[in-house]
């Protein structure tokens, strides 16, 4: 089965997920500066995240593609499986950015980020078994150090929102800056794989 | 006729179709877990139901236009024929979900399942007398059972609703269970055209 | 320039016109079968006939496209041109909708289906100087019955919803029976260009 | 790595990006023309300006990459940064349509055009980095004086908007007017890549 398809339908699906939480800003009441920043301030940088979140898994999906060859029915469902959870970021962001970042939709967010890793490590699982053990992906993929770091961050931002203090205040400083860190080192492109692919040649 | 571009505007349309309906999810008024059950509880597994239901139109037509070679114009209108039909699913998800449930929205959900998978038989029979009783994708689909069975528990599930009980609560609630049931049935690939695929070879 | 890249732009852009407007769609107050048809009765009507339109230019521009080999900046513009008439379809058709069917609003629908035809006619006008009087595309065209009169029935719509009666009650539905008949035309798959495919080959 | 991806990415993206802003029209509350031009009179004409600076946009990235012919991580994350740029375009468009060309308003869609612009430039720098000093593309784009001279319109417009009246009614048309101009510079097709195109070939 081709990877051609799976790719474009993804592609459409990242690209509506990216694009559509614009949609959530809200046009601010009265035309001043003072109103923009007020309703939408905080907004435009949780947009920001959700967007770059979207690109990382965009971006990591493509590398892992180039090297796929085969695409099973096990991969298409994974497939979805990781595409069912990016889907829920513009809702999880409106409600973290709705509540003004309050304990309990911080904590969701950060679930909503480690369902996507595990959906992510879910899906790359399957489509290493569909290539053997001996494929350039398994080599290309090797020990993968950012995939292993991500969900620990993760989840240190679950706990830190639901745990360290009582009004979540200091909680969720620390979770958004763990969330955050995850996406500095992800934007840091995906060297391991990008060497394979110049090293072994992309399939036409 | 290229069947590139036309699997191309269908993956764009399913593309929107699954990834809209995430915008029907509201966000909760208040900030804690309660709320989001609350609001969102039932939403999120109506929103899972339709994303797997129109996963599953995706992988199918993904598997059958991987047979075909040759586009009619009445190949055309019958997949713009299911498109329709598929595109009134987040129409229909919504109204089951803010009724809760309500017995006659319960109904019309089972009768756009029932229209989605007749206008997929017919996109069927189109592609198939397009290419000849003696190609491929002829021998390929067999007999198809399952596509034999969704529609009886797809009727089985509109009828329950409508007539079990005068409230409606019981045959709501055998009524969901026949749609998840065929959901279920699908997940498991179709290993008729799976097997065509690899036997004869997909056109490149 | 390749053609491939302009016909994805455009199934995107069609794909999304003709899957947003299933948004417009309100969901009924209440939960039974006279709610459905008192708040989504027309609506519905009028879903299926804008989606019918697109794809009918869907269709069109799609066998166009087939034939052509350039791409000129002049084609890109006209196709742009094109996909702004066509975006507007939600719009126009919603405010029909919500205006049950008013004398106005059916005019301006008109005026949209009036412009969008003269807008393919504009592209397939430069397309066919991007290649030339004697291009297979020319021949293939010929003399394009069905793009003459749809016109004309655009224009006996406008004027009879304007000028038929005061209160617009008849004209409005001479209008709709003007637009419904052009949609019947077309449907019929244009076999002018679709002969000219199957003669000449169309481009890999 | 295949430029091909990161073009049916982009496409998608802003295939949306394009369409969703028809969704910001609102229908008008009569149904009237006088309604109609009240409501939506000047909303339709922010909506054509942003369709055809998306268009443009598209045009000129759809140039770009005929010539390019390896994509790097850099060149993927300045294409999102555009992307991301050009996704405020909605949000922008709809604030300034709202509060009626407010003086405010009016700055921050011009600062939106200026990102948009420095977005794009920055990821022709990459594209050119990731392609060397004597590609074609470098000298494609030679000395690229529509790239250099939109800025300072924008600028321009932004600056009488905010200072040129205390009411800002005069400096809003001025910041219109330059919008405007440089839209229609830019519909001029750029003829310098186009005949570079023509020259050196585009790849497969």
């Amino acid at each position: 089965m081709r990877t051609s398809r799976l790719e474009a339908f993804s592609d459409g699906v990242l690209a509506i997920i990216i694009t559509i939480m614009v949609l959530e800003l809200k046009v601010p009441e009265g035309h001043t500066f003072a109103d923009l920043r007020h309703s939408t301030g905080k907004g435009l940088l949780s947009y920001l995240l959700s967007f770059v979140y979207v690109g990382i898994y965009w971006n990591n999906h493509h590398h892992m593609f180039q090297l796929a060859r085969r695409v099973t029915g096990g991969v298409l469902w994974a497939n979805l499986g990781l595409l069912f959870c990016l889907s829920l970021f513009p809702f999880t962001t409106a409600w973290m950015d709705e509540t003004d970042y309050a304990r309990f939709p911080v904590v969701l967010f950060g679930v909503n980020l480690l369902a996507a890793a595990c959906a992510y490590s879910v899906l790359q699982g399957v489509v290493i078994r569909a290539h053997g053990p001996d494929s350039e992906l398994r080599r290309a993929v090797g020990w993968d150090l950012k995939g292993r770091i991500s969900p620990l961050f993760y989840l240190a931002g679950i706990l830190s929102a639901q745990f360290v203090d009582t009004h979540g205040k200091v909680g969720v400083i620390i979770a958004t800056g763990c969330y955050t860190v995850v996406a500095l080192i992800w934007i840091v492109p995906d060297r391991r794989i990008g060497r394979a692919v110049r090293e072994f040649g992309a399939p036409d």
